[in-house]
């Protein structure tokens, strides 16, 4: 059985159990980097042999540099927390890991994808090298060739950069072959992509046998995302907004080239959006949007993820595998996340936040300098997109708080970058309007009814301060002291 | 005489005289964009003809938007600032008119100099289109084309947009044809450019003929850039520490591809670099670097600028122009400022900065929310390089104030663009490391020993908020208390 997916007949004496595995090639001290985003393609046997050996010992494995690609699943962040991790990349994780980041036990970084994937194969992050990268596969040819599941994330410069690779090919999964692209960026090359559509590099990875350590065979099931919730009415509102917003702009061209955000929102958007033909170029795409080749003419992607309650598309995605690949590309993020091609194919960006100021700023990482999620791809896509769209609700905890606020202690997204933003009160086009003419846009517009008057007292005051962009930590503070419940 | 400059006699009949010119075309409400970068290519004869207009009348003439390319030069501020100016796009300029988009009389906007290029073409700004633009030339030849002087910064974009083209033939410079390369970026098309030197678009402008208005000649001399004072000690310290980490690191090959940031750290900096060849992949470059042909291999940049004392370089330039021109490529910053090309090329980038925050947040523009020049195209460079370095100096203001400061209330460039932290007291490398490790670094090795005691302190109370990036605006409000002086 497990031989039908490692044809490679001198790669079949590495297939090895995940226990043996992790005895043989986790020494103390070892750096290790993870495939998998959104949920997608993180591996699982090895995570749950890891967390098996640590209970065993009765103490944690020491893992100096932990690197995942994108946000990844419960279980796989239970099972490492059974580790001493001592520093961790992007994407803080959830439960007990993403505390102990807030704590400053783990030593946490985080990148732009595209800048990771370069920092990555370079060697500049983990400090000391990277020695081994799991990533997860669904076959393996007779030369060796390896089919990547629903994800390529930063798989490629993943594997370049470890002196030893562990690949999961997890059988549960039907054999993914010929939707995946990869090509790595080379110095001084154009990177010859014209169209979303556009096949550059090879259909599978290829690994030099000598760096594949071991082959873990995987029956598990996939788990859905865990960053994700379903969309409710307010995801609803935003991208009716986002669709007028493009309609009165006369930006809603029939041939427009969408990264529509991630989660609940993402699903809401492409479901209402009236164009029939519409491109997707976008790191994280749900596998729903694989379906609807009505709506989506052509899409790439760095991952398709499932939502919680969508596994069936997932399925019926797999069922109809042959015909449906046809017009999805899944490439890894540096691709996807390429400052080159995101310009060069005048991608419309929306970008989700945490909370935006009045000038545009916004926070997509942090709530009260504690990390969220982290920053993912908002940097590449925000400076290159053709025209960004900063989506948000207009409050938080039910009301409690605004989340347009008057100064965002914590910026990932600047003004510059910064098109438009929607809430589900309406939109402000932000375009050529000086900080000023933002602000009293994006009150009147965008800010629930709430907290509008006391975002106006705000700007009345810092705007007799005779400056281009006021800013006044005493009128913030006054701010706060009102809007406390 | 001025036709030995005109060859086309189709063109002859639109050359007239500067005030005839603004009486024709400058209607009230006009909007007019101005060639030049640091001063270079601003035009002369336009300006002073406004001014003498708004004299004459009693009045200012009413300009609806004013577009500049770059910083510009005293003299055109002067006299730009005798008309109404109602928006002005980039660059607030000296004097009155940055003290009149402090009040808020002038409605200001900035972009990131690829960003506006891109705008101004799509013709997002100026709103209600532009009507004129204002350049200036060296040459126009039997055919029409048109030779620039030395800067393309956003010419080929304001002359598409706009409806008319003034040509300001400057005959006091020499023809300096063979210098330029004019390419502009097509959607879905690789900038094909894989070197610092190659060309791949035109040696002159084309414009339609039916677009040229008027031709004015002009025999007025170059003013120095306004913005820019020449080096001090401070500079060749900063300029040190940068060479510094460049070599402790590892990242100075011989072949480095550098944006060696402006004004006189940028010359402090290459008169310093050991290496034999380099290349320069900039926006603005003083025209000294086009005569070390010993030290720099091959330039490319958006304009060669002239610093206060250095009219000599630009002479011996001039003489030697046949020969120095073929090293050094001068295009327009849709070009050198594309991130497409900027990652291709590998650029180490210097960006200078007013202030840094322990994060390595960076504020280039503002200062207490006055604006200062504008953000350049920091954005551009900072996240396309592939090592960003912020340079400044650790005080302002003779010492009185820390430009390493706990919290930027003005951030333009983020942490997650930011590599390196350098200044006159050291440098430090922060890549791969989380928040807390980097404030604790920069503390340490790049800020003012008076200022040491009072960030520590700083830094010890937030980090006791259980954060993954703590900020505590009270602990700031104490810092901000305790280091005045």
């Amino acid at each position: 059985m497990e031989f039908d997916r490692v044809k490679d007949s001198s790669l079949r004496e590495k297939v090895k159990d995940a226990l043996t595995t992790v005895r043989d090639f986790f020494g103390d001290g070892v750096s290790v980097a993870f495939s998998g985003m959104a949920g997608t393609a993180v591996p699982k046997e090895i995570p749950k042999a890891i967390a098996e050996i640590s209970k065993e010992r009765g103490e944690g494995l020491d893992i100096r540099a932990l690197l995942v690609a994108g946000t990844t699943t419960n279980s796989f962040e239970q099972c490492m927390s059974t580790a001493h991790v001592k520093s961790r990349y992007l994407i803080a994780g959830g439960g007990e890991m993403r505390e102990r980041v807030n704590h400053g036990v783990i030593e946490f970084v985080d990148y732009w994808l595209s800048e990771y994937s370069q920092l990555v194969r370079r060697g500049v992050i983990p400090r000391g090298g990277l020695d081994i990268a799991v990533i997860e596969a669904t076959y393996i040819d007779e030369k060796g060739n390896i089919t990547p599941s629903l994800s390529l994330d930063c798989v490629p410069a993943m594997v370049q950069a470890a002196k030893k690779v562990i690949v999961e090919v997890n059988i549960r999964k039907p054999i993914l072959n010929g939707v995946h692209d990869v090509y790595a960026p080379q110095p001084r090359t154009p990177i010859p992509i014209r169209d979303v559509g556009e096949r550059v590099g090879a259909p599978y990875l290829r690994i030099p046998k000598s760096k594949i350590a071991s082959i873990v065979i995987s029956d598990s099931e996939e788990e859905h995302a865990a960053a994700y919730q379903p969309p409710t009415k307010l995801e609803e509102k935003i991208a009716q907004n986002i669709i007028e917003f493009l309609e009165q702009s006369g930006e809603a061209g029939e041939n427009i080239v969408l990264q529509a955000g991630v989660g609940p929102l993402a699903s809401q958007l492409i479901d209402q959006l009236p164009q029939k033909h519409v491109s997707v170029w976008t790191e994280v795409a749900p596998v729903k949007w694989a379906l609807a080749t009505e709506k989506i003419e052509n899409m790439s992607t760095a991952c398709l993820y499932t939502l919680k309650g969508e596994e069936k598309f997932r399925d019926e995605f797999y069922t109809r595998f042959n015909q449906l690949s046809n017009n999805i590309v899944i490439r890894p993020y540096e691709i996807t996340n390429s400052l080159e091609v995101i310009s060069r194919l005048q991608v419309i960006c929306v970008q989700q936040a945490i909370e935006v100021d009045l000038y545009g700023n916004a926070n997509v990482s942090h709530i009260d300098g504690k990390i969220h999620n982290g920053v993912g791809g908002s940097g590449d896509f925000t400076r290159a997109s053709y025209i960004t769209i900063v989506a948000l609700p207009s409050t938080a905890s039910a009301g409690k708080f605004s989340r347009i606020v008057p100064i965002t202690l914590h910026t990932d997204v600047t003004e510059h970058d910064v098109d438009v933003v929607v809430t589900e009160q309406g939109w402000a086009d932000l375009r050529g309007l000086s900080p000023k003419s933002r602000a009293r846009l994006i009150i009147e517009r965008c800010s629930h009814p709430d907290f509008v008057d006391e975002l106006r007292k705000y700007m009345n005051t810092v705007a007799k301060l005779d400056a281009h962009a006021p800013v006044s930590l005493q009128a913030y503070e006054t701010f706060l002291q009102n809007v406390k419940h």
